[in-house]
């Protein structure tokens, strides 16, 4: 039996009191016996539940290996067709720079990731077996769910579908799709294709949809009607969903009642550059939302840390929350919200759940979003695995 | 005389060199003797000019006085009426709070503030002359031109207009206005007004404008007749400019075009949450763009740290900059951008300017700005005022 007693804490930002912690799990909040195991003293920081990373990319940073100058065109398809043709040239090692974002995530607070990984007929399954790797390498570390994504098209490069299955088969949790009409100009085909592999994997579904207006809408209701006709309530997340952000906001809102009646869940990064769902809509319709990175610092682009709790800043600006209770809403999409999507058994801050706790110096969790201070400790199952925004394990 | 070498830094990211400093100016850029005064090795760190912080409210943060807990109302007036009950219910001193801003701006490397301060026949020139205190206090440390800016409406609170006149004739260097229709619903009324006092201070303008769409445009365009009239090319910023992201984009070109002719300049914060002037687009058309935190932590939100490479990291964002020469353009809107709006002479990193300075240890421009890592030293015409991220001088 090992004990941890977390004194002098305050969750949420509430009163003052201790946090025990038996072989992993919470065991009491509230002051009580100390245990006979170690003690770590708060100072009177903040305790929230671990940070839930729930939409990245950990096969493809370039975090670590010197500064990427930026020249790709505008367009998705550059984007994508310079990446396919850097990864090589530039040798970015998914199990390295997979490793490399579960340290940094670590350092930030977060203590389970999403990671959508590529799956193309050039890469096949070289990032999933590298972000695989880093999943058994940081077991006990980081909770890891790879989604298999066909970043480059699923009905236009034959042999990508094979690809998915195998990896579905040989460990990956959730069943990726990308721009039905946008990349694929094949909506059916692609749609139909990854509700197939649903089925057969009994796995969920996760699909990037950037496409804007009514196309996006287009395509949303197909993803839609297929959760409906296959009873796979609760089981679909749509990652971006630009289309809920149109100026029609009634065409918008019947779309949010379909998600809610569907439950499928929203993935938001919350772009300062496009139109998003809106997240005080969402949560009054009763659809789930969660909040990840995205690519950081990659061939797409060059920002990003995955620090979640700067990311509930940008959730409130982009939503225009100033008051502290949708600065807490903010909060709970990048804890609870991921942990939902990611169907995370005993999450949270509480009495038997797992103990994945940040700790952080701030008066509230709206100063804590505002200010984004350095974390104190984070803890995995009651183990140490960040130390004042450094991670405690080392990767190369 | 006084010298400084600055050793082994590289200006923009370019290849490492020295600075030469005497007498708080720059006389070298380039190796050559070193100079009989101090040294300071700058490790290879990226060195650029002084940031720029072109919109601040200095006499409104909270900043130091424990966390406020936000529930004002979702309209402007709410906050504004919310602002002028609190100044005095929680003590925020003008005078205290400016300097406390003066601090956390120099450790994020910003030497020039242009600062909008609240005059109205409640305060009555209490804000002014804390700010006024302030800048004569901190006046080697750090420029600061201070706007006499009516929040709470010119022509709805009779006094304000005298107030104004007060002010200009004891100090204060601008002209301020806002929202002629939605504030004080007499547009005619309050912009006459305004470059009534600029005309017979000699002074320039810089008008808030949240007014969005038609009505902002409307408004605009009163601004842009009054410039051209009374010859004020050069002279009249205009803050937010929110009407310049409506959607009618041909409208909105003609009014940039407008822009350009009367050398109207534009301040932003690339908010995440509203439609805002396109970087791009002004920049293509000639029109001058600074950038500012607005108010930080205040009782209008709990956001912002006066930090201007966060508000580059910002710009980019907003504007979907993602390679390296379009970050290079949000550093320039945070550096001259903000020096050519307050007319700073003698600025910029080349021989003879003053030699207000910023190292960041990073690889490129890029990277600053994604990363924003703490600033290593920070000069104010020669002389360090911050050093890795912290301010050299105290406040209380």
């Amino acid at each position: 039996m090992t004990e941890l007693l977390l004194k002098n804490v305050r969750p949420f930002g509430g009163p003052v009191t201790d946090i025990l912690i038996r072989d992993g799990r919470i065991v009491r909040i509230g002051a009580g016996e100390t245990g006979s195991g170690a003690v770590e003293d708060g100072g009177g920081a903040i305790a929230i539940p671990g940070l839930v990373e729930a939409h990245a990319h950990l096969d493809k940073s370039l975090w670590g290996m010197g500064w990427h100058v930026h020249q790709a065109g505008p367009r998705l398809e550059d984007k994508i067709s310079t990446e396919r043709r850097l990864r090589r040239e530039l040798n970015i090692d998914p199990a390295r720079q997979s490793a490399r974002q579960v340290a940094l995530a670590a350092s930030h607070g977060t203590t389970a990731i999403r990671s959508h990984v590529d799956i193309d007929t050039d890469q096949k399954l070289w990032c999933f077996e590298g972000v695989s790797a880093t999943r058994e390498r940081f077991r006990n570390e980081m909770d890891i769910e790879i989604v298999a994504f066909p970043q480059s098209g699923l009905m236009i490069r034959p042999g990508t579908l094979e690809l998915m299955d195998e990896a579905l088969a040989n460990g990956a949790d959730v069943v990726g799709g990308l721009d039905p009409c946008g990349i694929d100009r094949d909506p059916k085909g692609q749609l139909d294709a990854v509700f197939h592999l649903a089925q057969k994997h009994g796995k969920p579904v996760d699909i990037h949809l950037h496409e804007p207006d009514e196309l996006g809408a287009f395509s949303l209701e197909m993803i839609i009607d297929r959760t409906q006709a296959l009873g796979m309530r609760g089981k679909v997340t749509v990652s971006h969903a630009f289309c809920l952000g149109m100026s029609d906001r009634a065409r918008a809102q019947s779309l949010v009642e379909k998600l809610a009646r569907e439950d499928i869940a929203i993935a938001t990064t919350a772009p300062a550059s496009r139109p998003v769902p809106a997240a005080a809509e969402l949560r009054r319709a009763g659809v789930r939302l969660c909040a990840g990175s995205d690519g950081i610092r990659d061939t797409w682009g060059p920002y990003g840390n995955l620090d979640m709790l700067e990311r509930a800043m940008f959730i409130g600006l982009r939503n225009n929350f100033r008051c502290d209770d949708e600065l807490d809403h903010a909060l709970h999409i990048c804890t609870q919200g991921g942990a939902d999507v990611m169907e995370l058994k005993d999450y949270g801050l509480r009495e038997g759940a797992f103990a994945d706790i940040v700790l952080i110096d701030a008066e509230t969790v709206a100063e804590a979003i505002a200010a984004r201070p350095v974390r104190k400790l984070v803890l995995k199952r009651g183990k140490p695995i960040a130390r004042d925004g450094k991670a405690l394990f080392t990767v190369e």
